[in-house]
């Protein structure tokens, strides 16, 4: 998990540089998502709980200290940073924040951090790194869980994702955004995520028969079992499974055209008397597969998903920032922003308002500055989740969070989860944030003269 | 980093079979990869000490052990599972490898582990994740580097990364891809990957002006500081930093049009007499982008790349699998396969032999049974790295795993390393290989009858 040198080495030379230019004050950052990935029309916000988490726990100790005093790039640094400074320093700020399985839309912020400078800068990396992917996953399973229309899919993935926390995240993302459970224990033992599994091909393999190992197998996991059925011929596996008498929940199957395999693997199964026995596949599967398996009425009870969750594997980077947005500055409070081509940052401490119709189905969203009042009946989307560095509300757990991705999914208008359609729902700025906005602009690009 | 629980369920539910079944003999699985993915013509062998060093390490925790007996899935399974095989179980087999930095093709081992047939199975997810990972980064980063021809390429992308494991082990392979460094702290304390990072735009955005935010940076850092000038104006910033007699080593771009950009800003530094001054660009580049800038003789000194390296960006998934080829049966050596359409195995404990011509260019490769002698001039891939499951050799440093890396891309057909070419190498299975093949596929058919 992340430590305080997961962070890029310009966070330290910048916050040294803070220090050294005795720029302490407070400042506020805010992470958002520019635009969103091909194939998405919303994302769902997820990674909240680990990134407060890596928060709480933020220390440098004095081995890393050591190594950075090290460093030829911080040479010149005076010694009172490593010396005072670092070993010091925890987070001490607030954050507010989008609860996790909040519908989300670029330029909103996910979350909002207001600390120090220092501890502001140097946090950087992480959440961007912890909150991204979280909320990558979670927008992806949300669409495969749609995909599947009711049928169980369960993340299978972290073999294929960018290492172990890559792998813990995606299960964590992937129950957020829907999924019935994941394959990747240490996301059950730490997040409670639910756990299932089937068996590989090498159970098989080991075994002297193909019978023997499906006899031992359902010696320990009795109906539970799911028998993989595809190492040899699947046909020929139901056949030994009907043989032996035995009675598995269900059969899986891994390769070949999903659709005919089901087809044949059903009636086959419903032939020797195993009608009750259900048909799980896996193999390369994502919201589109998965759709076309399920318009086709294929004899299919539940999927396991790998790389397209734990990948994200049409959209592995989302294109998330996280910016100052105010600095503190003898004593005055200042709005930010930057004029990059292109990549332009709208300043100030900002809260999202949500509305709906009637229905209670939501119609837009407005972007006011944090200290303004919404008009007209909308909610907040950002809660404060941290004070003076300390959590200041109970973690929802991970289940309930999944039941609120449901609801509020529910809530968005239907063209948004249509997979064909790519509606954009309406964001809007409020007046006050345009005219800070206009008025900032135009003294920035003087600045500096 | 990955613990005991890294692990997926039907890992564990298996173990536990072959425990209770009495399997218990040496099992050998080897790791491969399926296929290149779109745009490789060579992968390059990475992640391979991390890997190592998870297996040294392994071991199962009272806590872990404690909650793998709560589970509804492991209800059934015999206590002593828990009591005696877990806290017992530590990594005792042996490893042999192809080292970092080897070229390497599908179905050829990256690496071959043979153990008790419990600690083998276990560790498959782990091995995959962190073995995939990095050996895509590292294959994505030698066509990265060669498209820079010789002007050098950092790895910034710690922050969309798919967590800190990514983060970390992207910097690592991007190292031994060829990457000059890195801007991830955790990569230069942990693995002694060179260390780099310039300023952000909030550093500039804290300060009352720009100007005095260069003069700041530069009071700690000199001339080594790399300038960031697209916050409001890169060509007004250019002039600022004349204008305050400051000489840093480089600016840099993050937006914009890079080739015109880096060409009006080379001018503009020529003209205030800050010829000395490197341009460094930044933001969403990847090998065809920077191929087009160097093509087009941007004045660019280095770059820095994000996720095009640290989320693989065009194929974050390799298709590698971790498949048993052989299995000790009552005391002796079985080797198996498995025939799933289009996922065939090739059964057998495996050598790659690979082959050269008189200039040293690799013409070819052979996989043979690991036993069976290679013909000709040929040498063998795969080292043993690991005996009893101790390293059983001193890890080599990664500055040399780089050079090694440089030198065998060197001595690949150059049509491989061609970006617009998608040549093939040749490799092929000795007649050994394919007999074994053959008469076993007749044979396992029937498995079962």
């Amino acid at each position: 998990m992340a430590t305080a040198l997961s962070t890029d080495l310009y966070e330290i030379t910048m916050a040294a540089g803070y220090v050294a230019a005795g720029i302490t004050g407070r400042a506020s950052f805010e992470l958002s998502v520019r635009s969103l990935p091909a194939n998405r029309s919303y994302l769902i916000a997820a990674g909240l709980e680990p990134a407060l988490e890596y928060l709480e726990d933020l220390a440098f100790t004095p081995a890393q200290i050591k190594y950075l005093r090290s460093l030829p790039a911080l040479r010149n640094v005076p010694s009172e940073f490593f010396d005072e400074t670092l070993p010091s320093l925890r987070f001490t700020g607030d954050v507010w924040a989008m609860p996790e399985g909040t519908p989300v839309f670029p330029h909103e912020p996910l979350i909002r951090v207001t600390a120090p400078l220092v501890e502001a800068q140097l946090v950087e990396t992480t959440l961007l790194s912890t909150l991204s992917f979280q909320t990558s996953v979670a927008s992806r399973a949300a669409r495969i869980v749609d995909a599947a229309d009711g049928r169980p899919v369960f993340e299978f993935g972290a073999r294929r994702a960018h290492g172990t926390d890559a792998g813990l995240f995606a299960a964590r993302g992937a129950y957020v955004g829907g999924c019935g459970g994941t394959s990747m224990v240490e996301a059950g033992y730490r997040y409670g995520v639910p756990l299932t599994g089937t068996m590989a091909h090498s159970w098989v393999m080991c075994f002297d028969t193909e019978t023997e190992a499906y006899e031992r197998y359902m010696d320990l996991y009795g109906s539970q079992a799911v028998l993989l059925i595809d190492t040899y011929d699947s046909a020929t596996a139901v056949d030994r499974i009907a043989r032996a008498g035995l009675r598995p929940g269900a059969v899986r199957i891994d390769s070949g055209d999903l659709l005919t395999e089901s087809q044949s693997v059903r009636s086959r199964l419903n032939a020797v008397g195993l009608a009750e026995t259900s048909i799980f596949v896996s193999g390369d599967l994502d919201e589109t597969r998965i759709a076309g398996l399920v318009g086709a009425d294929a004899p299919i009870d539940g999927f396991g998903v790998g790389n397209a969750l734990s990948t994200v594997s049409d959209a592995p980077a989302l294109g998330a920032v996280y910016k100052l947005v105010e600095i503190e500055r003898k004593g005055e409070a200042r709005p930010t922003l930057k004029l990059s081509h292109g990549k332009t940052t709208y300043p100030g401490r900002k809260q999202v308002w949500r509305f709906a119709n009637s229905h209670g189905i939501y119609t837009h969203d407005v972007i006011h500055l944090a200290d303004d009042e919404g008009s007209g009946e909308g909610h907040r989307l950002l809660d404060r989740v941290m004070v003076d560095g300390q959590r200041s509300r109970i973690a929802p757990m991970l289940n309930s969070v999944q039941t609120t991705t449901r609801a509020q999914l529910n809530r968005l208008p239907a063209a948004l989860r249509d997979m064909q359609q790519g509606e954009q729902y309406p964001v809007h700025r409020s007046q006050n944030l345009e005219r800070l906005m206009t008025e900032l602009s135009d003294t920035l690009r003087g600045a500096g003269e």
